[in-house]
């Protein structure tokens, strides 16, 4: 395989900077960016802004304008397509424009099309260097990548802890664990889920607007309420999720053994599921998004449904915010249950980690390994 | 006051390079570095190597072997003195270079000193630049500022645990909760301070060495025992702080109630103090320390006594290592005991926080403010 060099990190890191400017938008597609460069210089760029709009190759040859120069290099993110969906392939694109060099960060995760973009373009006679941030490049897709490989939703769960793993005082008082930069940052993830989740508890206690809100704009993702027993419905009158703009966006996850022949519910979106251990079977709501082609949903639990989404090794990856504070209680509401383990070796592991600080917070994230 | 600019960063960013060459070698002093810098060039380098040799300053100048070209700045990451010591005053040694400019990280943090040296050098026409990169150069000598400013040692605590809180597995397993670099990183500290404090609990359970070992040599600080009713004494024969080469390195700590006329404590460094809750007041040893001129203690406490650390705010500061791991068993150990917050405002909170990768662990590392 040719190596990369310093260079072409250097022009895939700007790559990804472009990808990120579709951050939301992109849905059901990947974040992707291009650049193209001549002589060491960076002379148009290109990104994927929205499902139905160009890919960020496309947009990169648009802006440049003309067909590249001789030894010039494409940078693009992700493998390029070599099948035609609604916007054409983009291998066809590269032999048309004429350029010799295609510099690639990640392989096309779909099993069915993955490295056949570079030995369609390898065969044509391109010189191919691939892998260059990788890692960078396929965890801006996260969600894509999972769903694309593994034929089923990614289901992440978001948590704020003190650094003694605290969600909230002993009397359940949390406002504020973190600063505003996390909270900052959960309206981000928030934007990249096409759903968010939350428990009864959570809605009853907050009565929060489960949506995105940044500088750039608000919006509002699926919603879906926990409420294996609908105590919610009593007090639907004064909840946001039930009578904001987009209520329609809400979406009610009750037990199958709930009776819903209530005349109120009929207004009301309802999934009813199967039970498991005394709470939805997060097995069946997976495999009911996969239905609806729901390829992601980030999960906001409390301590014990993290506790239990830990336990039944139920979601796929984990945001955990921490906070530089100890509670210093143990009646202060943390993970999990007594399951009296006997050796470090129980734990539940994060791969993939990535962490970030947020003014004096810190963001962990990664894939949740199974226990050994 | 006149501002830095970017190259003076990237100077000072060098000279905190050189200084970090003095790491665990320069106590009681702080680690200093130096550069000489002529047209946008560091044409000489130097640092503080140990107590007793020069200054880095002085280092600096000779590694030149001239003087400095009109117009040459010297980079100096903590003020020169201004006082004679061991070495001569660096400020005269700077008036007699003939240089014109003078760049600098933090001041002095000696009461007495602060600002002297400076004042010293802009009274002799010298251009002074002060504050640049200032918290880095300051919490190069967290140990040293703190002895300076409060007259009083650093006690800071070391721990590990899971992103749940957790030390160890519900039955005490706990080998390992971090990885080799984290562990590595404990090495590079416990160089870094002058002594080690720990538990009998910890000693009888593992046996430990208390040492730094690190490929570039092995080192032993003074050793704390912290046991109030002498109960290793027993094993004594068999613990490696009692009969390795630096046994006479090691104290006993034991509570002033404690009866030590036994004729096997005749070989054993004892210090007897009071009690506080049922164990040895850290005020007292605190203050035994500072007669004693220790400057500092890298205290490795396990679960419980972190607790009472934090409780009762006997510690200046944290170095808590996080492993990507859930044990999610209530059961395994913690921070903290039953006290019922009601606010997260009585979380105690760390402040000046550094956050560090080591491999998959994480290092957050801070100061720790009293709870409101």
């Amino acid at each position: 395989m040719i190596q990369p060099d310093r260079n072409d990190r250097q022009f895939m890191a700007r790559a990804i900077e472009l990808a990120r400017q579709g951050w939301g938008r992109t849905y059901p597609n990947p974040m992707v960016g291009a650049v193209v460069v001549e002589n060491g210089v960076v002379v148009s760029e290109g990104w994927h802004s929205a499902a139905g709009h160009a890919h960020a190759e496309i947009e990169a040859f648009r802006a440049l304008g003309r067909n590249p120069q001789p030894g010039a290099s494409l940078y693009v993110t992700l493998e390029p397509c070599s099948t035609t969906g609604r916007t054409g392939a983009c291998t066809e694109a590269i032999l048309q424009s004429g350029i010799q060099r295609v510099v690639v960060g990640t392989i096309d995760p779909n099993p069915v099309h993955r490295g056949a973009g570079l030995d369609h373009l390898r065969q044509a006679g391109i010189e191919v260097v691939e892998g260059v941030l990788a890692e960078d490049c396929a965890d801006m897709n996260l969600l894509f990548n999972h769903w694309m490989s593994q034929q089923t939703p990614f289901l992440a769960a978001k948590i704020a802890t003190t650094l003694d793993g605290k969600f909230c005082a002993a009397n359940g008082h949390s406002k504020w664990i973190t600063g505003e930069a996390a909270r900052k940052d959960v309206m981000r993830w928030r934007r990249y889920f096409p759903a968010i989740a939350a428990s009864a508890e959570t809605i009853l206690a907050d009565n929060p607007a489960l949506n995105s809100r940044l500088p750039e704009g608000h919006w509002c993702p699926r919603r879906f309420l926990f409420d294996r027993t609908l105590k919610t419905l009593p007090h639907a009158h004064t909840l946001q999720v039930f009578n904001d703009a987009q209520a329609e966006q809400t979406t009610l996850v009750c037990s199958e053994h709930t009776d819903i022949s209530s005349a109120q519910l009929s207004n009301f979106n309802i999934w009813q599921l199967p039970e498991k251990n005394n709470h939805i079977d997060l097995a069946a709501f997976r495999n009911r998004c996969r239905e609806e082609a729901i390829q992601g949903v980030y999960i906001e639990p409390g301590p014990r449904w993290t506790s239990a989404l830990l336990a039944e090794q139920s979601i796929d990856y984990l945001f955990h915010y921490i906070a530089p504070k100890y509670m210093a209680d143990t009646e202060a509401p943390g993970i999990g249950k007594t399951r009296r383990t006997s050796s470090m070796n129980e734990a539940y592991t994060l791969a993939h980690t990535r962490n970030k600080s947020l003014a004096d917070d810190l963001l962990v994230r990664g894939s949740i390994l199974p226990a050994q």
